[in-house]
């Protein structure tokens, strides 16, 4: 795919957690996510997992802070010793972090209504970094928070999106990101040059070009994205006048 | 899960492809990766996606395969523009690069038996850095290649697959990583405790806790990694002990 500037604006995404990087758990986030900015006109640059390091996670936000506009995190804000990820997202920034009262109430409430008890351990997830704002968590209370561009997320899958769900309508989004696509029974060869020819002349848009083999057959998936649909029309219609031509 | 300080090999993943970060591809080669590098002893301790822009691709490789002793890359060595892999790990490396007498070899024998023709834009697929050495990819040819540290794979999943499995027998692992995991039908908040004490008095082993929701109950794998069988038998012993004695 050839870069495309545009006006939007630009996420990073921080998975953290040794079940990922071990193979034991495939992550579900990262794909939720990138689909959930594109609907949303944010372009989704760059994803790094890290393990449950202090260092790597401090060293990770602080990158990722600068460089983009959002960083969405997803792991590591559990009970347990290994949920670090709230003390180290503090430490990126170099702020207090405690227990805070209000999100104290929603564990507490949430505790109260399942008749468990709110023990120490469990309020490590009312460990909020001063000057945050929470995120709500509708499956199972214990709340995320946005410290600045950097919101910090559940892993589990369910608790992750529905944070999301609970966070993006607060952003701002840009300009929808259009794509229309067009599927080949030829190898990516064939077409090849046809779509460098393209992504010069429509250089306000990008052109990608997906393999897949099915049946010992090549073909190709022929993606176009930008944020002007009669480009994308104009580009599709020269793309597809182009494929037929060549048709064996 | 607290970090577990090995001698095992340790390595990162970089996958390249604006696919994987609009959402339109679901990533599947961390995965596969994770779980063959764990097999193997190789620590897998980040993974990064960028997008197909030559710069974020150099910048990845760099500091990755200085960090690191192994990089394992995917994506962006078929024909097309947006195929510029190969051309960015060699000016990650600062070496030339161009078509390669061996891999043309590979490239001409596999279309003369297909009875295609090959091309120009196909022949980018023969493009190989100086100094490189040859991934063999049995399904569809085109050759993946290392380059010291940096191993260049396809991203179709199948392609990956099979040059990994062609690469790695020819790396050099460590001991084997072990795991152990019991499942529980209780939520984190009730482990925690006893998790961080069993990590403390564990400091070889790491431990985890990944929390699940199966119909409106919360529940816990608890995993235990390590490199010695009987340390991991003996915590493994302590954790299902102490965990039956509380259980409600």
């Amino acid at each position: 795919m050839s870069s495309n500037p545009t006006a939007n604006p630009t996420a990073a995404m921080l998975v953290i957690g040794d079940e990922i990087l071990s193979g034991r758990t495939r992550d579900a986030n990262m794909y939720h996510l990138a689909q959930a900015l594109t609907g949303r006109g944010i372009v989704l640059k760059e994803a790094r997992v890290v393990s449950d390091e202090h260092g790597a996670i401090v060293e990770a936000v602080n990158t990722l802070r600068a460089a983009y506009d959002h960083v969405f995190t997803s792991g590591g804000i559990g009970p347990t010793h290994d949920d670090i990820t709230a003390d180290a997202v503090a430490d990126a920034f170099g702020v207090p972090i405690d227990v805070r009262d209000d999100a104290r109430a929603i564990l507490a409430h949430r505790y109260a209504v399942a008749g468990t008890e709110l023990t120490e351990v469990r309020l490590r997830m009312a460990r909020i970094p001063d000057g945050a704002v929470l995120i709500e968590n509708p499956v199972s209370g214990a709340p995320g928070f946005s410290l600045e561009n950097v919101h910090v997320m559940a892993g589990v899958p369910n608790i992750f999106e529905s944070m999301l769900a609970s966070l993006l309508p607060t952003l701002t989004g840009g300009a929808p990101l259009l794509s229309q696509s067009l599927r080949v029974m030829r190898g990516e060869g064939e077409i090849a040059g046809l779509l460098r020819e393209l992504a010069g002349e429509f250089d306000d848009l990008s052109f990608g070009s997906y393999p897949f083999q099915r049946d010992g057959a090549f073909g190709t998936n022929l993606v176009i994205r930008g944020t002007d649909a009669g480009r994308l029309d104009a580009a599709m219609v020269k793309l597809a006048a182009a494929v037929g031509e060549g048709a064996a």
